[in-house]
């Protein structure tokens, strides 16, 4: 029988999906079962996005531009303009999700071998990018004690080599929620520029910051136009997951000239996601507003409700809609499967999302878990009043 | 500044695109331009998937399932079951085109520096993805003066190494038309048993076969389970380049596991594309009946046409809309070129795609380019019209 690769055998498996068997069983068994291991939100996609695609007029149902539409790009380049981006659409690259968006980035500036450091833990796909491209995941380990801060800018330096070609942050982060200042970002700065590494930054969250905080571009006036790339997707923003469209930004020239090779071997995004995604730009900035205000709620609720319970330490996250929680259990991974095969209070219990698999270095995180508030809030507060009747029930 | 890679420097730039600026040039100074260099067939949209898009009742665009939808699935396993070909849902995973199964299956089964043998010419973005996969292609020479016909197996035999873990072909072939027989299929399965490689088949053109001569595909008995890996799309199928959906297919369990976690670490296909590729489904047997009458006309008339042009060969393709022409030229890529920028009859002219971007093998298929028979019967008169005055004043 002929072999897979090592790649293939290496691939990870998404941390996210593995429980997912266990969560089908217990939903079987009649036990409702609260999602807050996986950041698909519940709010209602736009209008204006959903009727584009009920109003669309396509006969022939066509390849679009490698680079996305020149309408749409153009319109992205204006979208950015309100952020203090100030990008052209030639700098665009649409994307099948900033998921692509990832893998031209790594594609265009990595050989097999090659190195890219980021702060643990991070997104857990970035792992399977990166293995993808055969590229290895240097790690700097962010605490929970420091709310998952950058860490010092010394424990970059001491891990670059001459195979390191990025660093690569998630701003705000998944699955910390941890929102970087504009101090961290210029500290980011400048060692990119000493060692000519680019920067990438995921800012797919760059709209889910609260506290009056600002979010902070890695294209925001750091002096990164030959260094920065930014990753970015419409999949949370209008709460259009299902579309997968995303894009690649970036003010270097070769970097959007090799991104759309590898863009042109795939043919096009897809349309009719496209044409949802450019009418979405037309949201009122109520929307906005309102899902802010609502996931400011949430966030506030879910952190009061754990910090209540006793062992429980939690981070204080500024952004996105992830928290990274310490429990007092022996290890994490399986009181997350426990929660779903053994554990259920008054038919009903909780799937988080165990961190482990958001940490490149082994062992650590194990006693953590990554909590997406994207339920209602009254579905919050019952998810950790089940949380902590489980820590109860698992530790006695 | 910070450097692209290797690998980004290498990636092919599609041949098929790169005329564009000079179509466009053309376009600007009054011309019409035929485009024969592309397989975006004018082809109507079956309205099946058109108003499955506009009823849609969608309210949260959500991730769908990673491998694409349960009923999905299931109906694309009764679509082969109509062809002999006997998966079920669990030995399929929907991806975003033809393009990303095969991103998959070179993932799945390669690791940088192996081996993929091809018969040239092939469709050109194989360059790309392996490429994108660090992974080489090796080429076998199949001819046109064999019609492109398989090469023989004693050519594959030579090539393969320690590092050949595949061959690949596509079937009906682009560019070159050709529809592989049942016995030169059993010749590859018996190669790939003896030396247990894997057999990819690009069948996306599955349908598009002409003179009542009968598909056959690598998962047509011939006992190939463990080693055949079909790559599907509904692109040309249904006229729904733009939708971006296809799949892969494989009885080897291990290669759909390993592909799976390809595709939970990109989350899922588009939703809205799956819609419509689910009800293109129900599109009745008419509408293909229509289309392979209408393609086998704009066949027979542009083979007519083009052999009356002295000095011009061409093969017979017997499927798929494409086929490569070899031209009475010094150089097909200048020809093409000058066609755009300094020729025209009675202010028409037309794109063809240079056919070396089709070889790896450099230096051959210098004087052939493919044509792509999308257009209607009187614009492909017209066409062959305006290439045989091309070819005498290019040639004076």
């Amino acid at each position: 029988m002929p072999t897979i690769s090592l790649k293939g055998k290496n691939m990870p498996e998404s941390p996210i999906r593995k429980l997912v068997p266990y969560a089908e069983n217990a939903k079987k068994k009649g036990i409702e079962v609260f999602h807050l291991n996986i950041g698909q939100p519940d709010i209602k996609t736009p209008e204006v996005a959903l009727n584009a695609i009920k109003n669309n007029t396509i006969k022939v149902l066509e390849y679009s531009r490698s680079e996305g539409s020149e309408t749409y790009r153009q319109k992205i380049a204006n979208y950015y303009e309100k952020y203090n981006i100030h990008v052209s659409a030639t700098d665009i690259i649409v994307t099948t999700g900033g998921s692509e968006a990832l893998l031209f980035a790594i594609g265009s500036i990595t050989d097999p071998g090659d190195e890219i450091i980021i702060p643990e833990p991070f997104y857990a796909n970035y792992n399977g990018f990166s293995t993808a491209s055969s590229v290895s995941i240097v790690p700097v380990i962010s605490k929970i004690e420091n709310n998952f801060a950058l860490p010092p800018i010394s424990e970059f330096e001491k891990l670059i080599t001459p195979k390191t070609k990025a660093i690569l942050i998630c701003n705000p982060n998944n699955p910390t929620g941890y929102l970087y200042s504009r101090e961290e970002i210029e500290k980011l700065a400048e060692i990119v520029k000493k060692h000519d590494l680019f920067l990438i930054a995921d800012e797919v969250y760059r709209e889910f910051v609260y506290d009056n905080v600002q979010h902070q571009s890695v294209l925001n006036n750091f002096g990164l136009d030959n260094h920065a790339i930014i990753i970015d997707s419409v999949s949370k923003r209008y709460s259009m997951c299902g579309a997968r469209i995303g894009c690649i930004v970036s003010k270097n020239k070769e970097v959007i000239s090799t991104a759309l090779k590898f863009a042109q071997a795939r043919l096009s995004p897809p349309t009719f996601a496209q044409i949802a995604s450019e009418a979405a730009l037309e949201t009122p900035q109520s929307y906005f507003n309102e899902v802010t205000v609502e996931y400011k709620k949430r966030r506030d609720i879910l952190i009061e409700e754990l910090s209540k319970i006793e062992g429980v330490k939690v981070a204080n996250p500024r952004g996105a809609f992830y928290c990274v929680v310490e429990l007092p259990v022996d290890n994490a991974d399986k009181f997350a499967q426990w929660l779903l095969e053994d554990f259920n209070l008054n038919n009903q219990t909780v799937m988080v999302a165990p961190a482990a698999g958001f940490y490149s270095t082994k062992g650590i995180g194990t006693k953590q878990v990554r909590i997406a508030y994207v339920l209602k809030k009254e579905d919050l507060i019952r998810s950790v009043e089940i949380l902590k009747a489980a820590l109860i029930k698992y530790n006695a």
